[in-house]
Order: structure tokens, then C-alpha cells, then sequence
């Protein structure tokens, strides 16, 4: 069964990461982040894209040593993702908790090393090509 | 005639790039981007903002061989403009296929290797300088 | 007295410096704008997250000589601030006026070259550790 363009969504992300890790540490982040749409945004598969930056801790990657009770380390990644504005708060929810639940599996990130954040769009504000808006 | 403020928008674009391209290929996608919020959105010509980034693909910048039919190859740009929300949809539509066949002028791009993103806020969050917010 | 978690705020800052400048100078704008938040946005001190990169001005950081009157120089600054949409009109613009001051202050910008973008999401739209959206 072919997914309708109506569920479907339509992610750009953007992950920073801590400077300094080996390649294995970036793939899966990208995998777990994209795995965790999949899994409770019903994101297609191939629906795949994102800009993975690493900045050096401390310089590029600017972050407190706690924040409301949660204790971070130089592991910490932040996710900030554009997306349609069709999700629920019950959905939001889940994809936090998968994205977190994903990366503590693999690279076996703490889950308070993992922020999250989320931009929502309208359907309408995007082109995957041919410079057509295909969701409108 | 001068653009009234009411009618100029203030585009800030984010344009995620292939690495090893030379130079006139980073050129030649600034400016026909910008060249197409000239054209479709009114922007004024001196209200140019960008921010250009390279990544290797594969590792920064992340892509599907294909979404939704669309086939892509590793020339893939990554555009996602933060602009007022004061257009309608077939501005917007414009806007998208504008980019797209400016950039397939020059430098050659195919029109499937460009991907389009807006995020849009009031026209109050923006500040160009002085800490005024000039357009509230 | 704790802050509530209903009045505090939770941004995520992206600063696109020049490149080639001293430590200092990028130390200056992170820190003045986040004392900026602090200051106007009633922001916890430790509610601090801030992506800050830097870029070849007139390759990676396009910007142009004037707009609307306003000159810049190649010490010009972009900073996109993604907030929970919970701010006036008046707290906009003392935001925009403070970080425009603490910069000027130190590392000695003019006010010209500050250029501050705002963009606004739900409070539900955050997760800061942990997979929960802790604001929901």
C-alpha cells in the first residue's frame, strides 16, 4: 500500500553534534533520528533528510551544565526539526520519547544527552523538487 | 518607486550545499535564489541575507536516492528560507518554481536536485540592525 | 524562588559570526546574547543552548552593503533565535534593543551589524533531555 501524500510528512533536520567522534557516531544518530519519524510520525523511508554539523564543545556547541534538574555532558546533541504542523501532542511526545529511546540504544547516548526541538510549517511550504509544492 | 516597508519582506536563507564544488557553483545558487524572491516575493534587491554552508554528502548532508518518484543525485541543495508570513500560496508557488528554474540555468542544475523549505514568522521577529524591530 | 516552568523559555540560538576573528570576539556575542535573554526574556541562566559557526563573509555569510538605510560591515552578525511563542510585542523589542546594546558594549559591534531573526513554536514543541516535552 502506497502511503497518501496527505499522512505523509515532510522533515528537513538539522543535528549538531560534538566534534571529535568517530563516523559510526553519526550514523547512527542520523539512522535513530530518521528511524524514530518512521516509527511514530509515519514518515515514508525514503523520506530522508538532513544536514549533520559537528562544532567543538564549549565553542560551537554552547550548553549549560544542567538545566531544570537534567544533567548534561559533552555528549550532548541537539535535534531541531522543520516539519508539517499535522502532529498531535500525543505524537510529539512519542517522537521524543523514540528519538531519545533510539540513541541511548545507539551510539548509547545518556538520554539527557539528547535535546529536541521542533518548527512546524504548513503543508504547503515545501518542494522536494521540480520546484512544485507537492503537499498543497 | 520605493518598496513601502509593508510590501518588502526580510528573507534570512539557509542554503546546505554538496562540498567540492567550485566557487562559481556556491555563486551562481546564491544568487539565483535571491534573484527569485526578487522576482516572485518582491523582495528588494539590497535585502539579501544568506547563510551557505558544504557538506559532504552522504555525511553532512543526508539524502534518499528518491522520494515520491522524484530521483536525486548527490548535486542535491538544501534550501530553507525563514520569511514573513504575508504570501499566499501561488506566491509561494512561484517562488518554488523560480528557484528551481533559476538554478537549473545556471549552474546546470537539475530541477529535481533542488529542495525548497519555508518557515514563516510575523513580521515583528525581525531585527536588520540597530535592535529595532523594524516591521512592527 | 524557582522560576515556574510556565514563565520560562526555552530557545535554541543559531549565530553565524565572520570567520577569522579572536576567541574573544565569539565568547562577547554568546554571551551578551544570552544575557540578553536573561535580561528581557526572563530566560533561567542555565537555559542555555546556542549553535554558533563561523563563515568566509561573501562566500558562506552573503550580505548586502546597505538595506533600508541601515549600513554593515564584515563584522555584521546573524542570529536566529527559535522561542516558544509566549513573547509580546514590547518583550520582542527589548530583546532586540538589549542584545543590539550588550553587543555594542562588548566585543564592540556597531548597532548596525546586529541583524536578529525570531522564530516561534509551541511550547509543546521542546524536549531538553530525557525524550519528554517537558513544557507540554
Amino acid at each position: 500500500m502506497q502511503l497518501s501524500i496527505v499522512e505523509s510528512d515532510m522533515p528537513l533536520v538539522r543535528i549538531a553534534l560534538p566534534a571529535g567522534k568517530p563516523p559510526a557516531f553519526r550514523q547512527n544518530i542520523s539512522r535513530g533520528v530518521h528511524r524514530a519519524l518512521v516509527e511514530t510520525f509515519g514518515v515514508p523511508e525514503d523520506d530522508l533528510f538532513q544536514i549533520v554539523t559537528e562544532h567543538v564543545v564549549g565553542e560551537g556547541l554552547v550548553r549549560p551544565s544542567s538545566y531544570l534538574g537534567i544533567e548534561y555532558t559533552d555528549d550532548l546533541v541537539l535535534i531541531q526539526l522543520t516539519v508539517s504542523d499535522t502532529r498531535s501532542l500525543e505524537q510529539k511526545q512519542r517522537l521524543f520519547a523514540r528519538i531519545a529511546s533510539n540513541l541511548t540504544e545507539s551510539p548509547g547516548l545518556r538520554p539527557q544527552d539528547v535535546f529536541i526541538n521542533l518548527v512546524e510549517v504548513r503543508k504547503e511550504n515545501w518542494s522536494f523538487g521540480n520546484g512544485v509544492a507537492q503537499y498543497a
